[in-house]
């Protein structure tokens, strides 16, 4: 017989203004279902934390519906069988899905798919082979139509999806320049990464850093950020730049209304388009993209760097190391399994 | 012996700020040369007073050079050969040239193409037939790539390039809806170019008349105008619509910093993209887009208004008209020759 097993939870308890703050979460504890027929029991070991979390928590529509208030929060997740009542999983499997910020989950085996642990570790598959590693390469190689002799810029440089869109830029013979915080992570993505230059968005003009870096122009501006960094950019684009807006996050916890890029009419001097995208909607192609990653990983092309915080306790806190740029790499909360 | 022939032309004497003012210009007399071997002397009867002529005004590289101080100010006009020593033309061919802001001009003949008045009066080779029309075509078919059953959003519906959008869009099987200002124009783009519907930006809420004329959103939006249009418009985008960036007149005279569109993010959330041109850079297509609109003119399929102001000294007044709203139709400007 199954020893019952308490499940922690982070609930939404109530939309944040600004920062979200602890008392916008509530902790729960329940027991954990066994699991019907076609369902799958899993102890969760990594939960991917995300920049877009923050705009999940806000109500409106979107591209996703909201987290509903009272809702376990939603989030990547990777973690391990502990029992199946669905054929395609065993006890042991290593498998991932969107089960959010719990330690366990009995979720229909649909939503869960198995990883391979042997080609990388767990936390990787929240990382250069889960939706930031989806996301660099569909949004450089299909939004950006980005080719060699292209330079490409992306900022949060060195963060989960812009050390992978640098490092496949490079890997594509794109000249690649990467806007991050600090020498620390400016010298990463040089020396580690491979990235042609690095820009410290906290050190000075980054206009004129670009300038610099980009003589020519910029071909692909990939964008992290929004805000002043996606205004420099647009005022130096190239003839026919593509601007690929994959997320916002200096605007994502702005209480009063968003930057607005001021430089847009660049887009017509330069004929250059800005357009918008979300990963899910390449869901069917995920397998190109996973096998193209896994590859360059395994060749040594592409570097990975995983953020580990422990503790399941410690997520509203290690949330907000995203917008505070604290964190460095692909930031994930591991769960110590009793 | 031919007669010399006194040339007034209008200078730019010094940068405007904000709205030109009478001493932004300079007006000269000067005598006409006879043509030289390759050139042709031709009289300007009418010229083509056009928004884009204000940016054409500031310091700065564009898409194109700015006017020099002291140049005759750039614009596009038609007129008839005087006198030819080109082969390719003889003395009473009606002919369209970049010629500026003057009463007569002499050039070489590569600067000049003939036109047919069989097919259409001279000033709609400014309008249909000129710039606007191909503004028109390639903006919407081949930026915006419009087709049918799209929704089709214009603004400045009842002005030269937004006319020709919004007719052309319906040709082509879209709901085509106009934004205008005043219930004079928001009538002639329904009642006389057959609009499913029109806005009119000067009564109400601009937001929420496009949500109740496109209920599903819209595909394109054929900017012509900026401001806090385009935000309202960016606020309303369908999954993957397209912005098209043609012009943004309601910002060309600030003098504080361009009104920065807010919304951008609804790139994002709808998979949109927005996206400038040039009409230069489709040169080589010319001839595509205008058999295209003879045909569409000729069939009655195409409707187009000129405005028409006599009087070459009247250029500077003439030329705010663009911008206060008070021209209806495309603005053209006719030359008395004495």
């Amino acid at each position: 017989m199954t020893q019952t097993i308490q499940n922690r939870q982070f609930r939404l308890a109530q939309r944040p203004h600004g920062l979200p703050e602890p008392s916008d979460w509530e902790l729960t504890t329940e027991a954990l279902p066994a699991p019907d027929d076609g369902e799958v029991q899993v102890a969760i070991e990594y939960i991917s934390l995300d920049p877009a979390m923050r705009g999940w928590m806000n109500a409106g529509k979107s591209y996703i519906e909201p987290v509903a208030i009272g809702d376990v929060m939603r989030a990547g997740t990777v973690g391990t069988v502990l029992e199946s009542a669905h054929p395609d999983f065993a006890t042991g499997d290593a498998v991932t899905g969107n089960l959010g910020v719990q330690t366990h989950a009995t979720v229909r085996g649909e939503q869960l798919r198995t990883v391979d642990t042997s080609l990388a570790p767990l936390p990787t598959y929240l990382g250069a082979l889960g939706m930031p590693g989806m996301t660099a390469y569909f949004g450089l190689l299909d939004v950006g139509a980005a080719e060699a002799g292209d330079t490409v810029l992306v900022s949060a440089a060195s963060g989960a999806v812009g050390a992978l869109v640098g490092q496949i830029a490079k890997h594509k013979g794109c000249r690649t320049v990467g806007i991050a915080g600090g020498d620390r992570k400016c010298a990463y993505i040089v020396d580690e990464l491979g990235f042609d230059a690095a820009i410290d968005y906290k050190a000075g003009n980054v206009h004129a850093d670009i300038r610099e870096h980009c003589p020519d122009g910029v071909d692909v501006y990939f964008d992290n950020v929004g805000g002043e960094i996606l205004d420099a950019a647009l005022a130096c684009l190239r003839r026919n730049a593509r601007v690929v807006i994959c997320g916002a996050i200096s605007q994502y916890n702005a209480t009063e209304s968003m930057y607005a890029p001021k430089n847009y009419m660049s887009l017509l001097v330069n004929r250059a388009r800005m357009e918008g995208f979300v990963v899910f909607d390449y869901g069917e192609r995920y397998g190109e993209a996973a096998r193209a990653l896994a590859q360059w990983i395994a060749s040594g092309d592409i570097k990975h760097r995983e953020d580990i915080v422990e503790g399941f306790e410690q997520f509203p806190e290690t949330l907000l190391r995203l917008f505070s740029g604290d964190n460095f790499g692909k930031l994930v909360l591991k769960i110590e399994q009793s």
